[in-house]
């Protein structure tokens, strides 16, 4: 197909995707809701428009199989997500995949096989729990994880029978399976790119991540009566930690932290704060340097805490190390970067993607396409149509140039 | 009666009156309770026991009298309140009125008349309104103030005519009486005389105190993906002014400045906060010198805001004036403390009394009497026999020695 009208379809597509939303007035599409299975079959039709042969899998992700010549490649895997958080934008997960779609029309069929994924789930509105599509195509979604609830105390396993997901599904695990790798072109969700002036990059990879909950407790006192010397305010000193975090990352390369969250107690305005734990949010694409980092910090809140004599714990939360992106693959779709942009470089990608999951059994790379003022998640998430223009470029030339 | 005897008397009616209570196992009598209403008539008892006249007025509070010689001299006032907080301790409050009792059984009567109260309400557990008790005694208690509801939707007006208090109630309100004046003990509910190892001391002042909710507005933004130097972090602001509140009170004699209170919007984990509302309680016992310290103070929170392109904006909560104590009944005052205790000064009260409401149509004064750690508002508050002795000893001289 013509670029020009591949690329005005994918425009199109990524509006009537975007309509199609459980809340009438914003877009939500939560993990198999009404609304995320109309998405998927719509994406399933259009994936038959274009030649591919579709399929669920057990999980609730769905595929489009664009076959490649004989004998026999190793396939490339594209895609990312169809489910959004709520009122969301229109381009996270949808972009990834719809372009996918119109890259292939321009190409037609090449020699190795192409495989274009939707994933049912990767925001984790629904069951607090992240990459559930992405983590049941790489054959991780275990017993355990199909215990997990909803809201509603209905289990993942049985919402999955419910929809009827689990039969005729097609099994299409990547657990030991042999493909070229899985590439994700995704907004950047960041404000880099537009601040760069820069409508594409590559990403180098995507950050580890550790959260701990910090408590700092003190004495809870009177603040008419207590004399400032004499106080152990647990809420001066989190202050004092919220800014060591600040400092801490403005002066380190690639470190990202924040405070997110913060809670005091007894939460009076007329006591003085015996309690207060704070979230923390510590990122970096290096593992190594991010627990240095970490460590470097954590022994900073302790010498807050001494000083103010206040008790210091901390519990950690989550912890993900970083995932680095394919070196060969990433320098194909550099090559084809430098081909539409002069500028040829990498961002780390601060937030998660299901990159992630398919990481564990293949090489990935992905792409970053600009979008406004870094804005996402809200429904004002928007990318440019030249942008994705550009995008839709890179991504033809990268499958062309692939063998 | 003997000194020792009206001290061991004392002592053991603090225990009696600590045991009653509406939540068996700990103190808790709020205004107008079973137990509040119990309480007020075993004291009435005890008076009419120390040869006084009693009865209760229109707001719940009651009286003994004690009458003086003729020709009638104008009357000294002498009390505190009878309700306590949930969970209290035995001395907030009830020692003020029951060592007013013990005072009086020493001396005997006296040429001018005593009167003393026990109020019905200073702690505002009820009906969320401060000094209920002695706000009706000076006559402020306004059709308005009869309407405001407690959590269970009764008016103050209804509470009081449901017990009976409107009907036969003597009033006594002392707008437009002339009097001596009103003195009250209480125990310090600090911890500066404990620090100092000092039994009582008299009261400078009870500070004047302004209450605010600090607001300011940055961005929202994903923690993974916004780098350091292009965030707009509210809470990292507010961290700034929390640490600037501190550091301005420590280094300002008098001044007493707490952040009892924090909340951070969208306050997620992994969100940069994009608001944060926080408390600033702020005392001081000269008016002017609080003023000019809290522009101070907010000029320095808009120094921060603007350096962090915050919006920062601020509410009223609260203000109330500083309550001088009268120089002559407190100069009474600490000569009886002098005679006592080798130190004669003075400390202002950074919590609130009776006293203030009292101060708007009489000379007050006060006495602070030394509790363990400071510790108030909690079933381990306690004040010492030999310390409860000095304060009786001071309170017999100061009573002995006025004219």
């Amino acid at each position: 197909m013509d670029f020009d009208l591949a690329l005005e379809r994918l425009l199109s597509r990524i509006e009537e995707l975007g309509a199609i939303t459980d809340t009438p007035g914003s877009l939500t599409r939560t993990f198999l809701s009404p609304a995320n299975l109309r998405a998927a079959r719509q994406v399933m039709a259009w994936m038959e428009e274009a030649g591919m042969k579709t399929g669920h899998d057990a999980g609730g992700t769905i595929r489009g199989v664009l076959p490649g010549k004989d004998p026999p490649l190793p396939p490339l895997l594209l895609g990312s997500h169809l489910d959004t958080v709520i009122d969301a934008g229109k381009y996270d997960g949808a972009l990834g995949v719809l372009i996918a779609l119109a890259a292939l029309e321009v190409t037609g069929p090449l020699d190795f096989p192409v495989h274009v994924l939707g994933f049912s789930d990767e925001e984790g509105v629904r069951f607090h729990a992240t990459y559930l599509g992405s983590r049941a195509c790489v054959g991780q979604l275990g017993p355990e994880m199909l215990e997990i609830r909803d809201r509603a105390g209905i289990t993942l396993g049985e919402a999955l029978a419910n929809e009827g997901w689990h039969e005729g599904a097609t099994s299409f695990f990547y657990e030991n399976h042999r493909s070229k790798g899985y590439v994700e072109i995704h907004i950047e969700q960041g404000r880099v790119l537009d601040e760069l002036k820069e409508a594409v990059c590559a990403v180098s990879a995507i950050c580890g991540q550790r959260r701990l909950t910090i408590t700092l407790r003190g004495k809870a006192d009177h603040a008419g009566t207590t004399p400032m010397p004499l106080r152990h305010d647990a809420l001066a000193g989190a202050a004092e930690c919220i800014l060591e975090v600040e400092s801490h990352a403005i002066y380190r390369e690639g470190l990202l932290a924040t405070v997110g969250k913060i809670d005091v107690r007894p939460g009076a305005s007329n006591t003085i704060p015996g309690e207060a734990t704070f979230t923390l949010d510590f990122r970096h694409p290096d593992d190594a340097a991010r627990e240095r980092l970490l460590d470097g910090l954590l022994e900073r809140f302790r010498v807050i805490a001494t000083r103010r004599k206040l008790q210091l714990s901390w519990d950690p939360v989550q912890s993900n190390a970083a995932v680095p992106c394919d070196t060969a693959l990433t320098r194909s779709l550099l090559d084809a970067v430098e081909k539409q942009v002069r500028a040829r470089f990498t961002l780390p990608s601060g937030a998660g993607h299901d990159a992630v999951m398919m990481a564990t059994v293949m090489p990935v790379a992905m792409l970053f396409v600009r979008c406004r003022g870094g804005l996402s998640h809200h429904p004002e998430e928007y990318a440019g149509p030249r942008d994705i223009a550009v995008a839709l470029r890179v991504l033809v030339d990268f499958l062309s140039s692939l063998r």
